[in-house]
């Protein structure tokens, strides 16, 4: 029988970390969140350059890609700049892939036209998730630079046809836990990652056995909180974006 | 209503293609497989090298780690090779990420000692699902290896405790599909890899919306699409390690 | 006859923009201050590292250097990430070395030990000043790393010898001014930064003819305006030590 | 006096390794030969494109080049790739250069036109020869592809004007051989590639002195042999491309 | 009190080490100076190409920038290449922008048109101050190479208005010195490098220190001192300049 | 029937350019020769480091190694620093890897010991032939600085047991030519290097067809040529070397 296990803070298992997204914090970017989950924070700025990348000249579509990375002390022991080391790791090429997938997912692309939108998701300070605040931040980030074009007469509505958000859940000493923090994560036993749309519709699901196998049930479990964990995230940013 | 999509080949929506595991492709490695799934093929190489990375170093455990390439014209296109480029692109890094996590999932590091294995795959041709043929075929590279190191005496038992494969399965034309090919891939709404021990357990499941976000049903289906596959694929995988 | 210069927010020719110092903003680091100079702003972390480069080792002398980065939206047109660029561009490499030897010249090396500190400079968001602001944050930043040192109990004194600062002039249409925002730097014919250490002794001075040569009497008046402006620099960078 | 030198396998020494040439080994390159000299095995595939590098843009004449790579366990012991490398190293520099310039001597440029063809040679596995090998295989894939344009109607004839290929010299404790495996590579005195078209004009002599220098009688010798060499290997390709 | 500094060859404080401006060293270039300071020797040579780069496009304007590096071996210990490190250091970097922004202030980048300039300042044997000659001899390439433009009735005068030339000055053991040679340099307490137009103009000051901070009227001596030597360095340019 | 071809300068087919090797043009290197053939120019500094690769570590034997490099301007159109594409081309690294070959076939690496000697090449001004002028000025660098151990008493008498030089021959217009300049290279049907020792030794000879097929006939004219020359050579090295 294992240990049970005690959340930092008393959280309980079903519990997020306190969630703030903060608009505006940069004031040079089309869009800027700086979103924190407990100790996490993220800066997400979005750029909306026109133009597309060769493969989608002339198409009439849009894309939205994304860059992701940590500052050298937004960890506890300081990790050197990729800059650098002159080259890009594999998490990070990882991390800017997920977070891109998942917001083209919910933007019409011919709405959006022939533009590119960058989201730069820069971590201040990293306490587990970094990814999943990443995708929430980046999202509202994105929703903050099209209303913009919006307000501006560019673009008659949105081409954000709804909000995506992720979060992490996990399995730590046997027990589901939602959205880990660094100490819960680094002794999970299974680790996933959920992007969801607004409405339901599952984006991205990524789970990996770090230390045992896992079983059809536990990655349903595990799913169920995430949906949970998920509708805060929406309401957290939906108040957001209709205030600013 | 959707058109009805014809697998090319006319295979049935529950129907592998065509695999074979070919051992000892190479003499110069201690385990070689070149795999084949249908026209994807890739060899699968392992080394076994003394020693650990820093982080091991005097804790008694070993590591398997993978690199994966294609090479240039494993692709209809001819696609520049990244030694060139002088960097390795982000797809590159996920799956070579990917496999090393699925290998190290079924092997006791503890037994291993401070060994490092690495397994090379090489795509030589391409036609979808090159990681997941990766998966399998590395899988027996690395069992033929360890076996042969028990042979030989210098462990008592192999430390692959079982064995783990992987396969693709897609929706298209909202049709699941098992073991898409790269003409099916490429029209598919998502995309999902399942990597799983012999055992049944889960190691790694990474669903993708590539058009439309997906339903708790649809990822159930993939699921159970996926074990019936890779009961097919473990016994081709014992089939060759017993005889060679 | 030059066209006489309205500062941005009517500024006088002699007055700094508007001044703070965070102290610990980020949880993480050894020391952290997010210094800003108006809209410039500049997160300065120090990191305490046991040991020292080569060239040093087994001396009982410390080292002190420093990083320096811009995220991409923190200018009003997005730059590309050096990261991915793949190297770190000449202006990078001579603002890093500047914030670098203007820190060693206020740090007793044989105090300090066999540690060294390292500055990570990254500019959140830029209007003008950045290097200068880097230098008054880092050093602040340093200095609370340092007192941390001491009240643990590890030196007996900071190594600190007095704190150094640093602030920008320039000649705009004719008219010398302390403090430069972009606006002004980019329409500058001279652009002077001093660096200087806190009981009066100079520690860097660079002037650059950006348009005209300049002459010795101007010379003289940017570095008398320089002079007063950091007296007001370091009653601030002290406030904040006294108190964090 | 030097002690006698068996060759592996008891070869005489103008004898070549057993040499196989296999069409269509890969379905994706335009033309593919996976040639085998005993152990030694290149995959090598042609790649036809349209257009030229800049300097021979608007010139009417077209452009053959190639490139050349081990896999990691293509040898005994493990080597990196130079993709991890992020760089290209000298023997590899020098030996793509070869090949390119080897196989040039036999193509029309004028009745080529502006396409380019590039020859990807990677080395399956080795056991000394690689590069001559390469040459002799790619110069058969290469004749498939332009064939290929022929039957396809988009040239009257292959502006291929005859075979070209290679092999190796060397002298081994004093003795002349043929076709050097590496474990007689790697004790020579000389070495040496000779690469020739079909009716015997020389392309590229290239004779290196190991530890001893040679003499002008030594090095007729070593061509002599080549060119006997080079006539049985002249006949596989022949067969090969009537065949193909 | 310090223990006086005597300067190695018995040089006056105020004097300058042997100058020698070699024109036409190389016959390649449009223009080419192999400039000496005592045993600092730099090659300087002047390209003149068509274009500009993008920024300057269809602005009427041209572009003078430069180029530096050291050969391994001008330094007492071989100094490893840039280009087998992969990489330009800070030092060069810093060091080519300075060379690029001093000529470019005695140019008249209209009446150049659309031009770029490129100054190649290689060390050929470093003995301290190579930065400064480096740009008292660019300067003269520069002025052969556009004079050369106007004999050839490309232009109808040189765009170069006035010489530009540089020195540098120092306090080693509390004495100011003029043109510090390596043994000066590597003991000086301040570092200062003046670049001057030769009507009288600033165009550069960065002094440095290295050791301890310095005072105005120690900043002033330095810079009277630097013009003083600056006087026969313009007289020396304008002798080679005159003949050649 | 081809137009004869007249060389540059009026000189015979069998003449080589005017050949200097000027001693020491460099203070700062263990052993320096500018050496020139004509027009062509190459500084070649030997520097002699303890300690071997890694390979060689405790094995007794020394290693002897070469760095190639082109100033921007040696050529008549500037190309651009290899330093600053932050790669090395693969004609340099063949250059200086046949350089290394060269001077290794003349030193006693036993004799030598655990020592590593670096000759840098750098090409001042190149009209062709400069890697053959690369080893003839590298050889007799290596000799001086050889020469300097054993004054000095580390070493109690030379490693280098003869000399080494090289020179060019090729075919132009049909007829065969030593010591290729630019302009008859540029022309060439053949092109070949021949490196040979002091007694008559074959270290390295390389023919290469640059537009036609080359006959045995032809390559042994070729040799025959260089042979002639290279004896003019050596008697030039043996001059410098007994009076250096």
């Amino acid at each position: 029988m294992q240990t049970p296990f005690f959340r930092p803070g008393g959280r309980g298992p079903l519990q997020l970390r306190p969630l703030t997204l903060a608009p505006n914090f940069v004031q040079t970017a089309e869009g800027s969140v700086l979103v924190s989950f407990g100790n996490t924070r993220v800066l997400t700025n979005a750029t909306i350059e026109q133009g597309v990348p060769g493969w989608l000249r002339n198409s009439g579509r849009g894309w939205v890609t994304a860059e992701y990375a940590m500052l050298p002390r937004s960890t506890v022991t300081r990790s050197p700049r990729e800059s650098e080391k002159g080259k890009i790791g594999g998490r990070t090429h990882e991390i800017q892939r997920l977070i891109g997938r998942s917001l083209r997912s919910v933007v019409d692309m011919h709405a959006l036209g022939e533009r590119t939108v960058i989201l730069d998701c820069d971590v201040i300070q990293a306490d587990g998730g970094t990814r999943t605040a990443a995708i929430t931040g980046a999202a509202v980030a994105l929703g903050i630079a099209l209303n913009a074009l919006v307000k501006a007469g560019t673009l008659k509505q949105s081409p954000m046809k709804q909000l995506v958000a992720a979060t992490s859940v996990g399995i730590v000493a046997g027990t589901p836990l939602l959205d880990l923090c660094y100490e819960e994560d680094s002794q999970a036993e299974v680790d996933m990652n959920v992007v969801m749309t607004e409405n339901g519709g599952l984006v991205e699901t990524q789970a990996t056995a770090e230390r045992e196998a896992f079983s059809r049930a536990q990655l349903n479990e595990m799913i169920d909180m995430a949906e949970a964990g998920l509708k805060e995230i929406f309401a957290a940013q939906r108040a957001v974006l209709q205030t600013s």
